[in-house]
């Protein structure tokens, strides 16, 4: 079902350049791309742009023209990733309930659905419209789940947890288990606090393959609408994430931490329990906060301080041994002065 | 099944401040407590305890009363466990083995025993009683699971391995993949050495999700009673873990590293190959532990060191820019002089 | 299958002192070997050899005798793992598709195959001789997997993803999920690339449990012949790493990164996006790479520097405190001077 390249520039409002006409049925990259293809160029790249086999690209508006059609956007990222999904976009067609999926007691599905085979369903889940819930998924008693979500192979989503819609879970995530608590005696035996809250997630959140989010002791562990985790991140009981946030693959944040809305959690950062990190905080990858960041901060390192500062520190440390060296020379001849 | 108030005092060995009287069924968070509800405090804090709804509460004996019912006990935060605990208790029900579970030949489970469908069990396999086995569990051939055990949704456990009373492991958590052994020829082509030990886990240990215990390349690694692991964490062939420690979320353990008893090991720790760690260590989250630590010691940082010295050094190190250009000023008066 | 002695010689090309004529059945390690077995030692050790119970052993050439029979070679490390692979083999028995396995349409599978109850696989999947496709794997439409293949419990391959032969991939973990692009509009909302790329994995590369690789945005993510993956590693959309490179646990490639041949990662090791490592590069546990690194360099610490510099660095940081105090020390002096 190929677009007019017409009917693409309406879509992500730009200003197209060159003959409307063409069909085009598939986004590429630039590299790959061929003839009936769109591509797109998120920078003024003249050069590379010429040398694509594309019928048509998005192109930031530093171009005006540039001897094929072009569609001209203040954003050719966000446009690209519109268009790409529009291109791949498809009637839902419900395979409906596999017999040999296993489906508890009063649970109650929407008609449109796709259920694969050796998925088990507990009892009294409730699932919306046009979900697709993969082989190997395991679905706990009273967990509810909304309309056009798709739970990859092997998830689970434990007892009583809650999903919004359009809610995407990659492969082998784990929502729900149980959060690491518990409580130790004089002897230094560990016994366990029950885990009895939930894990709720919130509209247009995807989550990445083989990352665990944990119950709340009680009440809800919050992942908030539009936030993308990614792969083998640890999201600790009674955790809430603001909207639109962005949580990069084996970040870990520990139990009762809180993040605003638009924070950026880069790769394999720790974030201790109980702190709150403000609204669009941005954190560096592999840096350990163990306090409270205020709104729109940018932090790095371990322990966190301000990117900027860390950036200095960074460039300090390989010349700390001529550093040593100075101080010792220092005081050398401050000592035969001495004498 | 609620419980008298009275009868929880005695569970706890706590004393109880007002009516014994009162039918307790739920324990909550203050905030979320209720009518006939019990609810904890851990630390001394009159205005929190006057606003919640609970109808009794379990507190520290700094209190003497409180205006409502309380059980004064030395450690709160173990007796909420312990009465919690008490409060979910359910008989148990097996479910027996659902006849879309696959069995081996030659099993032997005892009779109590609830075996969801979609499991898989190899050949020659022992279970004891009231082991709960959810769907999508793998259990390899020769595998022993003792009692009382509880195996959430697609968890894997090796053949051959050995898991003790008592023990609960979350979903897609996998217990003897192979170690991560090779020998590498003149021309850097790794072959694999085969790993033909196994993992044992002693009684009441808990281990999270999506983590991962390897199989011994020879004899076995070993787990020791009452140790908990979080999700994610990485345990190498032939660790050793003693009994009561706690190893946090996305911590990893090398080949043969070795952990005392009651060790706590903070989230993102990494532990090196062949290192000893003593009893009751303590390591601060995101450490790197390249060699061996006495008992008792507290350490973080990477390269680890005692962690009041690491709080110093951190203290420093945003001041190193500083640090610098007070080396360079006194460099340039020395010059001066010297002129 | 007991091996002579005198045939092991000759499979490692090693030199035999002592009777050939023994029959060897198993090899195991220096402490837990008995009469029937071979062991080995990988460093000049007279007092352990003498204390094991092995009938024989595999040492290194600077030993000339040792009162049992030997087989003297340059790397007894990597003639163990062969032997140990020899003792092992057992002739491929196929026990074709279980009836519980879940089968596509138009597969084409090798006569010679192993599908386990409990498997999924999608449309148009196609399997080598003697592939191993353990429970509760989830194999998507248009995956080819080759010969010899290995596939352990709840494995997960994605639609598209081509395995070459001689491929392990241990429990749980999940190739081709979708890499985690997205592109985000002047409101902060982020909306999904599509992800529509493949995961290629050449042969002979091994890959731990619970380990994420995800599938090219564009194109493929590419893994080459003889690379060895830990658990629990992240490798993103688009990287590339060349043959024979090792991979230890919880190390995470960011997207569009790329690894020469004879990589050697270490744990917990965060690489940037885009940032190229050449050939040999090793890398030390924990460090950050955010910058190219030139073929051969052993690099390590966050940021990353040399390895050799970096422990120079190490050892000041506890002596920073120290640092600061001389320094101190030095200005009081000078002002003192100037009074």
């Amino acid at each position: 079902m190929p677009i007019k390249l017409i009917e693409i520039a309406k879509l992500i409002d730009g200003a197209l350049v060159g003959t409307g006409d063409i069909a085009i049925s598939r986004l590429m990259d630039l590299e790959s791309a061929v003839e009936g293809d769109i591509t797109f160029l998120t920078r003024h790249d003249t050069a590379r742009l010429a040398a694509t086999k594309a019928s048509a690209a998005i192109v930031p508006e530093t171009f005006t023209e540039a001897g094929m059609p072009i569609i001209r956007t203040r954003n050719p990222n966000l446009a690209a990733a519109l268009v790409h999904q529009q291109l791949l976009k498809r009637p839902f067609t419900a395979a409906g309930i596999n017999p040999r999926a296993h489906i508890g007691r009063d649970c109650r599905f929407a008609p449109e659905i796709s259920i694969s085979p050796l998925v088990v369903i507990g009892d009294r889940v409730r699932i919306g419209r046009r979900a697709v819930i993969h082989p190997g998924v395991v679905i706990g008693d009273e967990a509810r789940i909304g309309d056009d979500v798709v739970l990859h192979a092997n998830v689970h989503v434990g007892r009583g947890c809650l999903l919004g819609d359009r809610i995407i879970i990659h492969a082998g995530s784990v929502i729900g288990a149980d959060g690491f608590g518990y409580a130790t005696d004089s002897d230094g035996r560990h016994f366990k606090r029950p885990q009895v809250g939930i894990v709720q997630i919130d509209d247009e959140v995807e989550i990445g393959a083989n990352t665990c989010v944990d119950r709340a002791t009680f009440g809800r562990t919050w992942i908030k609408r539009g936030t993308k985790i990614d792969n083998l991140v640890q999201i600790a009981h009674n955790v809430v994430i603001g909207e639109d946030s962005l949580i990069v693959s084996q970040a870990g944040l520990a139990g009762s931490s809180s993040l605003g809305r638009g924070v950026v959690i880069g790769g394999q950062v720790g974030v201790s329990g109980h702190v709150r990190l403000g609204d669009r905080v941005m954190v560096g990858a592999k840096s350990g906060i163990h306090n409270d960041i205020a709104d729109n901060e940018v932090v790095s390192g371990y322990p966190a301080i301000s990117h900027r500062l860390w950036l200095r520190v960074c460039a300090i440390l390989p010349r700390l041994p001529e550093l040593v060296r100075e101080v010792r020379g220092l005081k050398r001849l401050q000592a035969e002065k001495n004498e």
